[in-house]
């Protein structure tokens, strides 16, 4: 893939990807694309310079040790500030997931004038729409019905490491619901959820890698789950029953 | 894979189904294998007639409306109860992993004798060893050099369904440490530490399915990263630095 700048048109660039690739597309065929190329061709870069904290962001990067203007932004794409200490803020994003600075980032990431230093990337206004026109242009390029998932790299409660996790989702099913066991009675069946989408975000990404050189999208073939109109909704455990919030 | 018993040797089941499925083992491939297999092999069912709750367990067993009989088996694999709720209870396993009942399991298991709804399965001894003892015996009879990966499926805080994750780990890095950015002023490199093990995990899992008729083994070739030593250890957060205990 081409470096990508605001306005590209993503589904047509993967196309000429995949034609490069020797890649012919079949239905049920899914593309998992990181969020950091659906961003740049939203033009969802800000500039560090032009943004005013408030006094609520100056307090916060205070306590958190971060930019003021970066928290600035945190604060406006969140719903709620879950965890903070130096070097982390956790929140609730507007999307519904908790992630670490609302999923800001500064890695390779190039404004489109002035000092790289000061650009940062938000992540898409709302990633299952970005996928489903991505999806939907495939479809009318090529007549295949496909599914199209964005990914970005999260931390996790409990365990070390960052993993490839599911933001936007468009026709394919975000959690699989699975005949389970009953319990020792035989009375009460147990469902098992299984985050299907999840699974493959991380597949995807240990492809992609986290690097300069990264890969942005990932070819799928053979997902084991039937395609179905699916949404990030599905992935996000209500606050009444999470019990780690 | 045909049904395992108690000291059924994996790794030679493991090379025979793979001769079966015309699989040639190479240097630096890695085998994931599901948890339900090695403890099975390790003889790690238990029948719950055989178990008396402690008053300790009656009590949990009340709140969170479990078989205090598992309840039992639950508390003697913790090492610490974090969350109870009616129909469940996340503990702090004794490997140190936080995760739903201790991994006691009762799908597709079936006891040497008696009534197999009274079975459970606990997760294996020491799991790091059980994929050293794979990969020690496959080293032996092939020559290969491969990694070895025990996994098990994990429901997360904040998102809905479980997802295939590494709770043993034999000859794979469980975190790779990638080179990050510098932060606004240059002066700060930041550290990403991709839990590399955890999304092969849940790519595998996704190749297996959760069902009965479910996949127990995964034979994975092209693991973007170096072979080394790795242990779950690394992918376990200290309790300090853990946000959201």
């Amino acid at each position: 893939m081409p470096l990508i700048y605001p306005g590209d048109n993503l589904a047509e660039m993967l196309l000429a990807s995949m034609q490069s690739a020797r890649i012919t597309l079949e239905d049920s065929d899914i593309l998992v694309v990181t969020q950091k190329i659906v961003s740049k061709a939203e033009g969802r870069l800000v500039n560090l310079e032009t943004v005013t904290p408030s006094k609520e962001s100056l307090e916060l990067a205070n306590r958190s040790e971060k930019d003021p203007r970066l928290v600035e932004l945190i604060l406006r794409e969140s719903n709620e500030v879950l965890r903070v200490r130096a070097g982390t803020i956790i929140v609730e994003h507007r999307l519904g997931f908790v992630c670490a600075s609302a999923g800001i980032d500064h890695s390779n990431v190039h404004g489109t004038e002035g000092n790289s230093e000061y650009w940062v990337l938000l992540l898409p206004e709302d990633p299952d729409h970005s996928a489903l026109e991505i999806r939907r242009k495939i479809k009318v390029a090529t007549g295949n019905r496909i599914g199209v998932m964005i990914i970005d790299s999260h931390g996790r409660a409990w365990r070390q490491g960052t993993i490839g996790t599911a933001i936007g989702i468009s026709g394919l099913p975000a959690v699989v619901d699975q005949r389970g066991w009953q319990d020792l009675f035989g009375y009460r069946l147990k469902i098992t959820l299984v985050a299907a989408a999840d699974e493959l975000a991380a597949a995807a990404s240990l492809v992609m890698g986290e690097a300069a050189e990264g890969i942005p999208a990932v070819h799928v073939r053979g997902f084991p789950y039937p395609l179905r109109e699916g949404s990030l909704k599905e992935l996000i455990r209500s606050k009444e029953t999470d019990l780690f919030r």
